[in-house]
């Protein structure tokens, strides 16, 4: 059977394994105050050229977009966020169990629009029953997207621009962030990320890390975060192995090849089905591809080849999601392609 | 000046005034544990035709749905409301404050459509990911809705049925539910909304009473109901104040009569504008009318009347509302048609 | 039957209800934003000597502590309470409903000691584990307290020290505080109050007012604090009725008159048990009186008092609370007595 | 330097790490849905001799208790605990956080006295305003305390019963609770607290897993528990990794030789330290030790040891913690103990 699920179904990068095999029974801080945990963050302040960041490291995506989030709402605020956006339909209610509403704005191909966005602000104050209403508090977004599609960095200053003018903090969701960077003709780097957002997270759990995501607030934001995630239940006792999954990423380029091999892969992937004629329900650019099955292929796929439903198109066809990662070899994409 | 703003300007009813006036100095039990507050839960339950309902009596509409929805979900669950639910748009995220999702629908005139209802529950329990999402664990409907619209029985029952098969209590908003009632040509009935519903309220602030909503349980569905209540700062140390506001409005049928008066004089409005030849936004057959004005007929009648902005329509044309209630006088509306 | 239960058993003042009465069919405003409110604020802001004061008014003291509380903690945020506080043992979990943990202490008489505030809050910062627990965000008191005692200036000035020097507001919840404005010998001001506090609430409910309570900021404190109240279902439709009660009761004494009866009526009370021989459970300068009866006597006397039963000192012995209130009759204290 | 601040300093136990090694590049099914935590679970079943438990693994213990306390109370209800309680003290205000209270009664040497839990349901119940209060909806106990104290088969029977009669969960905090059952003459085996408790949980994090603690409900008591893991973040892409540790715990008495050694650890510490004139401040049978120290003698020791400061005794006198683990070494304590 040839798995293209998801990109979290290995362990961890050989490398981080070693690391920590290495230092396993050495004695660490507790709840992240080690200096292996110090060493990680300064990697990331240098890899997005933003010396003042703040960074803490989360053990999910879902954990950490509810501790950010609640950090940053006062009570009568909410979330603006695609539709399709993680928190809005994938995280059980997780902002709405903090008390805040997620405002959810059309989609397209997963992305917020900051057009739209403004003519919501602006229709918002306008209305003379908004203080009757849930304030728009921050923006949200995911890059990749749920749908694997990027930002251009002109849509991101757009964003960002809109924030400013509202006042309100821009977060980027970065679960899959090490596949978008490495995307062919993304013009999203860190640095640029780091300058357009107020708080975004680099996820480790889906790119090679053994878990965990490094949430990087880009000034001081926030006061009592390590609290927060407290309560949250978010603060581990053994932080350090936070550290030592984004401490080796962001040594020697890691992070980048966890990458590029993702991207590698699913390059291919889509090369190999284009050629054979099928097609594709977004253009994805990341490592997660959408594709247009008819119901009997999907059926006889299945024999071989394990993937994810996504979502039925019409009665005779679905849409099914194939995912490469850091750990999927050329020779599982060839074997895939051959049962097309 | 005149004012068609709401339905909730005036005080109360003048038969509710001299009842208090008479009784003001009296010593009652506190938090509702009153005679008259027995009274007329008694009353209500017979106009219900549902001897075994558990009514309570709540300050406002805002407060009444945040208690009773977090007093009937659990933490993973959520409520399906349709995009323009007073719950969604304009309680200022109450629902959420209370840790739960407002899973909204799509709209059609301010309501829900059971078969869609029924298709997204469909949707919902087919998606293998599922258990990471917000359950629907009640329906939430208005009647009238926020456009003044109303369900016929016929809708009423396709929603119990699809709620029934899904195990979901439905839950009815009546914050103007005498002015449905009142309607001309509807099919729905007090009893017959006991029957439907799991649990509703009669409005009484927007229908004569000095505030106050009557929340019935059509049987025994929650535990410790009153103490959610004091929780949410909803138990009222005079309840007895609420208690004779039910017990007036549902003693020689003055809950009809209230009922009665806003439509009249609504009907009178519907039919002025129309032979002036203006146009509706929604065909409204309670006491609130959305008309459509060209821009400079609006601010031309600002200078008479106090009405309220709904929405713009385009940019010359906008949505505006007027509200008949249980105190406007039939003299009052001719002097409104006067300024069209 | 004498009824001495509490100080909310009757309606309103007479004079509110004849203010009431004469402009019930007026059209208002609605949700606070009418001329009532407004001269009402004008007129507690001239009482309080506090001329920036920021004032709403809320519907019950639960509801008002609830949504005071809410504005003005973080999320890591508790608040420190006396142990027999009300927000800690008679609001069915509103402040944790809301997500804060009630910092409780121990009590003196119903009262925070300011010295021991501020050893919890040195011992507090010296733990080196702090940043995993509550952070305490802001001081709650009562006055007069639960059992009707008072703070003197001098205690109020010590609790403001401290929390000056630990930058935490200082909230007062004044439920009864036209009576501990009335009582014998206090040197508590409402200018006092609004210098020592941040933020306080003048009780209307219990203390003459149809109902409702004016929470006092005493400087702009909180963003979207209307909102919070919208999202606490405490924002009420005919807001103006509370407007009503604090217009009038801040007009030719009125307020002050109605304390002056209470303590007039319980200061009578008091002398007349002593003469007999009674003791007390603690000694209280205000309108509620916790006396020590034999569960005999107390037996015998439900036969003719209605009374509140407060807690069992010991097998034979138990403390009741009698309370007076603006609306007592000196003749019934009088026939009261008679039956000790 | 000698570290004896904590039990969860190392990473995890060489036979889990080997494990994990062999199958780091497997591909697994995420969210704990993987073939390796069905047989940690079976494991568990096993040897808590509770073949219908339903358990599930969480990433630590705050993020357990709170969950766990989330999905059993009633949005009325709060959580009974000793107030020295770790959710009661150290947690952030995680319960709180969900809406729920704490409330807390005095602890003895960790411990809820049964006689007194009793004695406050009795009184609660017999309180003519106990709607208005939070209503004892579950208790809350540790096992090894926060003292790292043990109650008694007899206590947890008696705590039981009480439980029983008052329709309340018993759940049991086990962060440490493989200490305990490796403690010298207890008489509480994990089949026993499988009979006494509804729910509780196998502390895997201070006792030699990787990282994790494995919630065990005894019987089907909650509905949605998995939806409301994830709405808290508490589930784990990797799940596997929680699976990997307990199964391998709970392989060929893996989790009781971890134990074993933290208790012949700890008491060859204190048999060294009583013969050296030392006192304690708690009498614990488990890995955790309060040493009382003369503050000279406490800064002499910071030197070469690193401890746990606890609480201060008096102006003279510090009360400090030394706790050992499965990773202990004998030489480490002999060394230790030369430096009294």
């Amino acid at each position: 059977m040839l798995y293209f699920n998801s990109d979290y179904m290995e362990g961890m990068h050989p490398e981080i394994l070693k690391r920590l095999s290495g230092i396993n029974m050495d004695k660490n801080t507790g709840y992240g105050g080690d200096a292996i945990c110090e060493s990680a963050k300064e990697k990331i302040r240098q890899a997005c050229a933003c010396p003042e960041a703040e960074i803490y490291f989360l053990a999910g995506g879902t954990q950490a977009n509810a501790v950010v989030i609640k950090s940053m709402l006062a009570p009568y605020e909410g979330v603006v966020s695609a539709d399709t956006g993680h928190i809005n339909a994938h995280e059980a209610g997780a902002v709405e169990a903090a008390g805040h509403k997620v405002l959810a704005l059309p989609e397209h191909d997963g992305k917020l629009d900051a057009g739209e966005v403004e003519n919501y602000l602006k229709r918002f104050y306008e209305d003379e029953s908004h203080t009757h209403m849930v304030k728009p508090g921050m923006v949200y977004i995911s890059h990749p997207t749920e749908y694997g599609t990027l930002y251009t960095r002109k849509e991101l200053e757009a964003l960002k621009d809109v924030c400013t003018r509202y006042r309100m903090p821009l977060y980027l969701d970065g679960a899959r962030l090490g596949y978008g960077l490495a995307a062919k003709g993304t013009d999203v780097t860190l640095p640029l990320i780091a300058q357009v957002c107020d708080v975004f997270y680099i996820g480790g759990t889906k790119v090679g890390a053994m878990f965990g995501e490094a949430v990087v607030f880009t000034r001081h934001l926030t006061e009592g975060f390590f609290t927060v995630m407290k309560q949250c239940g978010a603060v581990l006792a053994k932080g350090w192995f936070l550290g030592v999954s984004f401490d080796q990423l962001f040594s020697d380029g890691l992070y980048t090849k966890c990458g590029a091999n993702a991207i590698e892969t699913a390059e291919r992937l889509k090369a190999g089905l284009r050629e054979k004629g099928y097609s594709f329900y977004v253009d994805s650019p990341t490592n997660q591809q959408f594709i247009i099955l008819e119901n009997e292929k999907m059926n006889e796929l299945k024999k071989n080849v394990s993937f994810n439903f996504w979502q039925a198109l019409d009665d005779d066809h679905t849409v099914v999601r194939l995912a490469t990662s850091w750990a999927t070899k050329m020779e599982e994409v060839e074997k895939l392609l051959a049962f097309f």
